[in-house]
């Protein structure tokens, strides 16, 4: 079987006040967006890659072999993943991974691929370490049971049609924090595999700090 | 109506594989309690502050006026702070913090304070970034809806009658991560005020670094 990961780096970078978009941001004298390429060129399961970036974006990827096409993203994230996934067109697994996400390491990749090979879609998760309530208006309801919950992170592998069936049919123009819940919205059942809180997404600045500390103390990925 | 702060700070530093207790780390020079203890000694609203300590430990207080007295933490959380619960004795609000938590602000603090004079419980909270997952056995349940969720964090303030019932017939030995847990058992309804998620809780040796940077980046607090 064969694996495409599709990353998408197609972000704006909004909330850094910034006209650089987070994934183009440097951490360690390399831009998070290589950061990230380097380990699906270094995972053994992954056969291509397709980066997904914005119309006015460019990236030299000369330096990894896998990398296959680089494709404009959409208006939404959905609609990126989408123009990614017709690039991935042939693969038997897709995995799909956001850019911005520079410290998921090659064995999270490898179990995300071979859960989804197994059972058709995989989520790498991490634990809930904050106490979680649920709210209704403004007083609290309830505290949820963390155990029972989990962070969805990326990657999330799935069989090609799987996800197929999944963007058939959909607004791509509706707000999808993820591809899984489109998954589930198919009733297709999503196996979780147990990842990392490091495996922190660039979203504010501080976190470009706490993504440097991170990458300084790993001894390998 | 007087306020006293309870700021628990008898927590291990297992996580740290450290002797030091993570409270006690330094962030720019200074231990992470310290910093705490000068938020709520900045706070107007704040009359006097318990502080929880474990039984080896101590704490130069000198520079801090409102500090009332030092207490020992129990074997549980939920023991530490009814320990300083019992040394705050006739204030009317008492406010919990969690000792790691160097980085909240005055304008919290008073928030919190403020709601739970009004209402007699408040819970400072900040909003879920991740995507939540609810899993069933190994696999994904459903999405939650991150809208109708909130993280607790601290100061949670409560007027003193009501954490007194909350305490009243509870097992200490009990794993309780929070006290509006046990104030939500009661009944009683827990006001939310919405707070920052730099509000972050120093438990992991990664966390020191973020709270440098965060630190560094502030103007006020």
């Amino acid at each position: 079987m064969t694996t495409t990961a599709i990353i998408v780096a197609a972000g704006s970078g909004s909330r850094f006040k910034s006209d650089t978009p987070k994934q183009f941001l440097e951490i360690n004298g390399k831009p998070v967006i290589v950061h990230t390429i380097e380990r699906f060129q270094s995972a053994p399961s992954v056969d291509s890659i397709v980066i997904v970036l914005a119309a006015d974006q460019t990236l030299d990827t000369s330096e990894f072999p896998k990398v296959l096409k680089e494709v404009t993203g959409g208006a939404t994230r959905a609609e990126s993943v989408r123009n990614g996934f017709e690039a991935a067109e042939g693969a038997d697994i897709v995995a799909v991974h956001d850019g911005a996400r520079p410290l998921v390491t090659v064995d999270e990749i490898e179990r995300t691929i071979a859960k989804a090979k197994e059972t058709g879609a995989a989520c790498l998760v991490a634990p809930v370490t904050d106490t979680i309530k649920s709210i209704r208006g403004d007083e609290i309801a309830d505290t949820l049971d963390r155990a029972k919950l989990r962070r969805a992170l990326t990657p999330q592998a799935f069989r090609s049609e799987v996800l197929r069936r999944a963007f058939d049919g959909i607004d791509l123009t509706e707000s999808v924090t993820d591809e899984c819940f489109l998954v589930e919205k198919l009733g297709h059942p999503i196996a979780i595999v147990e990842g990392s809180s490091r495996n922190i997404k660039i979203t504010h600045p501080e976190d470009l700090v706490l993504a440097e500390a991170l990458l300084s103390a790993e001894t390998r990925y």
